[in-house]
C-alpha cells in the first residue's frame, strides 16, 4: 500500500517546488522602466523592513509562550509550537517577498495586454498559494512523522497529539498578529493617506506628492498578501491538525486509526496536485471575463478533486468503521468530501454574489450614492447584514448533511477536504494585492491611462475574490467549530477517565454543555462578545494609524512646500516607518485578547462555581466565539467588498462617474468598508481558531498538574 | 394580609390616573401662536392618519392569529392575545397622542426658560410612562384575576400559563410591528428629507419648504413615540408573564406558589408608585444640568424602590422554599431584585458614557469628522462595535449573582425587578422626540433662535435617554432570555411527563440542549443569523421609504417652482401618505421573519432528526437569537447615539461648528446612525421575545394534539 504520509509530504515538497520553478519564471518578466523599478524598489524596501520588525516583535512573544509551553506541556509541544509559528511567518514572508516582485512586472505586462497581466498576477498568487499550502503540509505531515518515526511516539499518545495542537497555536498566534499588524498598516496608510491626500490637499489617489503612497502600496503586500498568507496557513493547519486529534480520540484503539489520521493529510495532499493543474488552466477566453477565467481554474480543480478524494478515501478506508452509533466507511467519506466541496462552491457563488459589480447588492450601493453619503453607507450596512444569511445556512446545512453521513467525523473530514483547495483559493486572492500595487505603480510611474484601466479591471475582480478567499475562510471556521469544539470535550471525557488520583481531573466526573445551566449561557455570551470588541479596537486602531499619517504628511507638505511643485520628493520612508511603529503596536492588545479571555474565563468561574462549571463555561464560549463570529466577519468582509466595488462600478461610469457627487460617496463607503475587510474582519478567524487552541492547550496544561 | 393582585391592579389604575391629572394640567399651557398651532395641528393630523392606517392593517393580521390561537390552542388563550395587543396598541395610540400636543406647547414653554421646556416635555413622557407600565400591569394582572377569579381556573392550570403567555405574544407581535413600521417612517422620512432638503435644494433642516418636513415631524411622534412605546408595554408585559409561568412551573403543589406568581406583579406595581413619586424629583437646578435633574428623579425612584421591593418580598414570601438544591427566602429575593436595579443603573451609566457628549466615544467621532465623511463613520462603527463589551459583562455578572442566589427564580425576579422602573424609564425615553418635535415647530415657526438652543440642548440629552431606553430593554431581554428559555424548558419537561397515550409528547423522552449536539449548534447559528437578516431587511427598507419621499419631494418642487419662493405651500399631507403605504408595506415580511423561522427550523429539523432533536434545535435557536442580538441591538442603539450626539457636539461649536466640513461628516455619520438606532436596532427586542414565545406557544399547539 502507499505511504500516504510520504505521499502528503512530497505533495507539500510538490508545491514548494512549483512555487520556486514559477518565481524563476516570473523573475524572468520585465520589471518595466527606470522609474517603475525605483517605485517597485521603494515598496519592496518598506515591506521588507516592516515584516522583519513585526516578526521580531512577534518572535519575542513567540519566544515566551513557548518557554511557558515547553515549562508547562512538554518540548515537544513547544517544538511543535515553533514549528507552526515560524512556517506561520515564512507563509507570509514568502507571500510579500513574491508579490513585490511581481506587481510591477504586473504593470509592465497589463501595458501589453489585459491577458498577460491577469496571466502574472495570477501566477504570483498561485505560487503565494501552493507555498502557503506546501509549508501547511510539509508542516503538519512532516512533524507528525518524526513524532511517530525517529521519535518512536504512538500516534493517539497524549503528546502526539498535544504537540500537534501546539502547531496548530503556534500557527494562529503568529496569523493573529500578522493579520492585524498588517491590517492596521495597510488600512492605516490607505485611509490616512486619502484623507491628507484626496481630501485636504486635493490630489489624485496615488499621487507621488503624497508621502504616504509608498506606504499605502507597502501595505497591500504587508496585510493583504502577507497577513492573508499566514492566515490561511494557519486554517489550513488548525484544521488539519483538528481533524487528526478527532481521528485520534474515535478511533483509538481500532486498527484503521493511523490511517484515519492520515485521512486529512492525503486528502490535502491530492488536491495540491490538483489544484496546481487547475492553475494552468486559467486563462481569459475572448470574452475577456476575467472572472470567467479565474472559475474556469477552480472549476478544473474541484472537478479533479473530486476523483482524487474518492481514491484517497478508498486508498485509507477498506472496511466499514462504526463510532458510537453510526456505522460508515469509504463511500460515506467520500460524500462528506464533496460536501465540503459543495460549500467551497457556494460561498464563492454567494460572495461573488453579494460583492460582484454584476448583481443586485453592489448595484442597490451604487445607486444609493447618488443620494449621498450617508445613504451609500446605510445600504452598504443593510447589504453586510443581509450578506450573513446565506453563507450561515449553507454552513448548516452542511453540518446537518455531513453529520447525518458520518457524525462528528463526517463534519471534520468535509472542513478538512473544503480546506486542501487552499492553495487554489489563495491563489485567487494574492492576485488582488499585486493587481492594486501594479495599478498604484502605473499611476505613479505615469503609465498611459489605458493600463489604469486594464490594473483597475483586475482590481474589481481581486476584491471579489479578496471576499471569496474571507467568506471561505470564515465558513470554513464556522464548520470547524464543530471540530474544535468536539476536540475539546472529547479531550475533555479522556481527562476525566483517565485521571490520575489526587489530579486535577481527579473524580471531577461528566461535564454537561447544556443550555439549560447558567454558566453554558454565561460562556455564551462571553465568548460573543469578543468578536464584538476585538472588532471594536481593530477599527480604533485603524483610525489611530491613520491620523498618525495624516499628521506626517502634513507635516512634510508643510515643511517642504517643494513637494506640492513636485520640486522635492516626499520622504515616503518616514511614513512607512511611523506606519510601523504605529501597527506594531497597536496590534499587541487586541491580538493578546483571545489569548488571555479563556483562562480568565475558566479560572473566575472556577472559583464562582467550581472546575465542571469552568469547563462547561469555558466549552460554550469556544462556541459563542463561533456563533457571533461568524456574522461579525462575513458581514464585515461581504459589506467591505460590496462598497469597494459600489467605488469601482461608479468609476466605470454609472451614476455619473468619477468626479461626481455620486463617486465621492462611494469613496467614503470603500474608506469605511477598507477597515471593515481588511483589516477587522479578516482577523476574526485566526480569533476563532485562538481561543479554541488555547482552550485545548488548557487542558493539556491542568492534566500536567503544574498549574490549577 | 394584604391582597397583593388588587393592589398591582390598583396600582395599574393609579399609574393612568396620574397620566390624566397631568394630561389636563398639560393641555392647559400655552400651545403658542397660531403659525404654531398650526404646525402642530399638521403633525398632529398626520400621526394619527398613519397610526389608524398602521393599526388597521397591525388589526387584520391580528385577528387572523387570534383565529389561529383560539383554534389551535384555546378561546381563553385567543383572548388573552387579544388583550396583550389591545393594550399593546393603546399604549403606543396613547404616547402619540400626547406627544403631538406636548411638543408645541413644549416649543412655547422653551421660549420662556429652558426650566420649563424641560419640564413640559418630561411631564409628557412621564405621561407615556406611567400609562405605558399602567395598562401592562392592568392587563397582566387583570386577566390573571379573571382567569383566576370568576372563571375559577387553578392559578398553575395549563389554562392559565397558555392564556397568560398568548397575552404576552399579543403584546410582542403589535410591538413588533409598531416598532418597524413606526421606524421605517420617522427614518424614512428623517434620511428622505435630509437628502432632498439639505443635499439637493440646499436648504436648511426643517426648512417649511421642504414637503418631508411635516412628515419628519410625524415620524418622530409614530416612531419614536408610540413605538417605543407599544415595545416597552411588550417588554414589560412578556417578562411579567414569564415571571409568573416560572413560578408556577417551580413552586407548583407548594403552599407558597399563589404567592410566588403574585411577586412579580406586586414589585412592578409598588414600583409604580415609587416611579410616579420620581417623576416630581425631576427638577432643572441652577446649574442648568438637565441630565443631572433626569438622574435626580431615576435615583429617588430607585432608592425608594429599594424599601418597596423590600417590603413586597417579605410580605409575600414569609418562609424559605426549595427549588432543586436551593432553598431561599424573602431576602434572598430582595437580593434579587436589587441585582436588577443594579443592573439597570449600570447600563444607564455605560450608555450615557457611550452616548453623552462629555466623554471618549462622542468626542472620538466628532474629532473623527474632522478627516472626513469615511473617518468619522469608522470611529462610529468602532465605537458601536465596543459599546456592547459592557451591556454584555452587567448582564453575565447579573446571571451568575442571582443564579447563585436563588437559581432561575432568582434571575427571573432581578429581570422582573428591573423592568418595574420601566414607568420612569420610558418617561426619559419619550421626553425626546417631544424636544425634538418642539425644536422642528420652533425651527418652521420661525421662533428666535435662543428657542431652538434650549430645545437643541433637551435634545442631545434625549439621544442618550432614547439609548438609555434601548439598553435598557434589550439588557433585560438579555437577562431575561434565561427566563424566557426556562419556560420552554420546563414547559417540555412538563409536556413530556404528563403526555397522553398516543399525544405529540408521549414516550418521547428527556431533551437535551448539549452543545456537543450538531442540531443544538445548527439551532444557535440559525437564531444567531436572524437579528442581521433582520438588520439588514429594515435597514435597506428604510433606504426604500427615503427613496419613495425623496421622488415626492423633487416632484413637488419641480411641479411647483412657487413652493422654493415662498409662494406656495407644499403638500405636506402628499408625503405623509406615501410614507404610510411606504412603511406598512415595508414593515409586513421582516416582522413575520421571527414568526415564522422558529416553526420553519422545528418541523424541518423533525423531518430530517425528530421531535427530540427538533425539540433541541429549537431551544438552540431561542438563545441563538439571544446571543447575537443582544450584540446586534447594542451596538445599532448606541452607536446610533453616539453618531447623533457627535453633531450635536460639532454643532455646539467645536472642531469647526456649524457649516463646517467636520459638520458635513458628522450629519453623514447621524444619518448613518439614524435607521441604525431608531429602527433596525430597537425592533431586535420584540424579535427576541417574540421567537421566544412562538417557540412556547408551538409547544401548547403540540399539546393540543390538532398539528403536529
Amino acid at each position: 500500500m502507499i505511504n500516504f504520509l510520504w505521499l502528503a509530504i512530497v505533495a507539500g515538497l510538490l508545491a514548494v517546488l512549483y512555487g520556486a520553478l514559477q518565481t524563476a519564471v516570473l523573475m524572468r518578466k520585465s520589471p518595466g522602466n527606470a522609474k517603475m523599478q525605483e517605485i517597485a524598489a521603494a515598496i519592496q524596501e518598506g515591506a521588507q523592513a516592516y515584516l522583519n520588525r513585526q516578526y521580531m516583535t512577534i518572535g519575542m512573544v513567540g519566544v515566551v509562550i513557548l518557554v511557558i509551553v515547553g515549562v508547562l506541556i512538554s518540548w515537544h509541544a513547544a517544538i511543535g509550537f515553533g514549528i507552526g509559528a515560524v512556517l506561520s511567518g515564512l507563509a507570509g514572508f514568502a507571500g510579500m517577498l513574491i508579490s513585490v516582485r511581481a506587481n510591477v512586472r504586473t504593470a509592465q505586462a497589463a501595458s501589453e495586454s489585459l491577458a498577460k497581466g491577469l496571466n502574472l498576477a495570477f501566477t504570483s498568487g498561485a505560487i503565494t498559494g501552493m507555498l502557503v499550502a506546501g509549508f501547511a503540509l510539509i508542516g503538519v505531515a512532516g512533524y507528525f512523522a518524526v513524532l511517530t518515526g525517529p521519535l518512536g511516539l504512538e500516534n493517539t499518545s497524549r503528546e502526539v497529539v498535544d504537540s500537534m495542537v501546539a502547531l496548530g497555536f503556534g500557527a494562529s498566534l503568529i496569523s493573529i498578529f500578522a493579520r492585524l499588524g498588517g491590517g492596521i498598516f495597510t488600512k492605516g496608510a490607505d485611509v490616512g493617506g486619502d484623507m491628507v491626500g484626496k481630501v485636504e490637499a486635493g490630489i489624485p489617489e496615488d499621487d507621488p506628492r503624497n508621502a504616504a503612497t509608498i506606504a499605502d502600496n507597502v501595505g497591500d503586500n504587508v496585510g493583504d498578501c502577507a497577513g492573508m498568507a499566514a492566515d490561511l496557513f494557519e486554517t489550513y493547519a488548525v484544521t488539519t491538525v483538528a481533524t487528526m486529534v478527532l481521528a485520534a480520540i474515535f478511533f483509538k484503539g481500532q486498527e484503521i486509526v493511523g490511517n484515519m489520521m492520515l485521512l486529512p493529510l492525503a486528502i490535502c495532499g491530492v488536491c495540491i496536485v490538483t489544484s496546481i493543474i487547475g492553475t494552468f488552466a486559467v486563462r481569459l477566453g475572448k470574452k475577456q471575463n476575467i472572472m470567467g477565467a479565474l472559475y474556469q481554474g477552480l472549476i478544473v480543480t474541484g472537478v479533479l478533486s473530486i476523483g482524487a478524494v474518492w481514491w484517497v478515501t478508498h486508498e485509507l478506508v477498506k472496511s466499514d468503521v462504526t463510532v458510537g452509533l453510526q456505522t460508515f466507511g469509504a463511500d460515506t467519506l467520500f460524500w462528506c468530501g464533496m460536501v465540503g466541496l459543495a460549500v467551497t462552491a457556494a460561498i464563492v457563488v454567494i460572495t461573488e454574489y453579494y460583492t460582484g459589480t454584476g448583481f443586485r447588492p453592489v448595484k442597490s450601493v451604487a445607486k444609493a450614492s447618488v443620494s449621498g453619503h450617508g445613504t451609500n453607507v446605510i445600504q452598504g450596512l443593510a447589504m453586510s447584514l443581509e450578506s450573513t444569511a446565506l453563507p450561515a445556512l449553507t454552513i448548516i446545512v452542511g453540518i446537518i448533511v455531513t453529520y447525518n453521513l458520518a457524525g462528528l467525523f463526517g463534519i471534520a473530514i468535509a472542513t478538512a477536504t473544503m480546506l486542501s483547495l487552499a492553495g487554489f483559493i489563495v491563489a485567487l486572492d494574492a492576485f488582488g494585492p499585486v493587481t492594486d500595487n501594479a495599478g498604484g505603480i502605473a499611476e505613479m510611474a505615469g503609465l498611459p491611462p489605458e493600463v489604469r484601466v486594464s490594473t483597475d479591471a483586475l482590481d474589481a475582480v481581486g476584491n471579489t475574490t479578496k471576499a471569496v478567499t474571507k467568506g471561505y475562510a470564515i465558513g470554513s471556521a464556522g464548520l470547524g467549530a464543530l471540530v474544535l469544539f468536539a476536540a475539546y470535550t472529547e479531550d475533555l471525557k479522556f481527562f476525566s477517565a483517565n485521571a490520575e488520583p489526587g489530579s486535577f481531573f481527579d473524580g471531577m466526573g461528566a461535564v454537561s454543555f447544556d443550555l439549560s445551566n447558567p454558566y453554558v449561557v454565561v460562556g455564551l455570551l462571553f465568548g460573543g462578545l469578543l468578536p464584538f470588541l476585538f472588532g471594536g479596537m481593530s477599527m480604533t486602531a485603524v483610525g489611530r494609524a491613520a491620523e498618525a499619517v495624516v499628521a506626517e504628511v502634513r507635516r512634510q507638505f508643510k515643511e517642504n512646500p517643494g513637494i506640492m511643485t513636485y520640486e522635492v520628493k516626499p520622504e515616503y520612508g518616514k511614513a512607512v516607518d511611523i506606519l510601523t511603529k504605529a501597527a506594531i503596536r497597536e496590534m499587541i492588545i487586541p491580538s493578546l485578547l483571545p489569548v488571555v479571555s479563556p483562562i480568565v474565563l475558566f479560572f473566575v468561574i472556577k472559583a464562582i462555581a467550581g472546575k465542571v462549571d469552568a469547563f462547561a463555561s469555558l466549552g460554550a464560549m469556544l462556541m459563542g466565539v463561533i456563533v457571533t463570529g461568524l456574522f461579525v466577519a462575513i458581514s464585515m468582509t461581504s459589506g467591505g467588498g460590496a462598497w469597494d466595488n459600489a467605488k469601482k462600478l461608479i468609476e466605470e461610469g454609472h451614476h455619473g462617474g468619477k468626479g461626481s457627487e455620486a463617486h465621492k460617496a462611494a469613496v467614503t463607503g470603500d474608506t469605511v468598508g477598507d477597515p471593515y475587510k481588511d483589516t477587522a474582519g479578516p482577523a476574526v478567524n485566526p480569533m476563532i481558531k485562538i481561543t479554541n487552541i488555547v482552550a485545548l492547550l488548557l487542558l493539556a496544561v491542568l492534566a500536567k498538574g503544574v498549574i490549577g
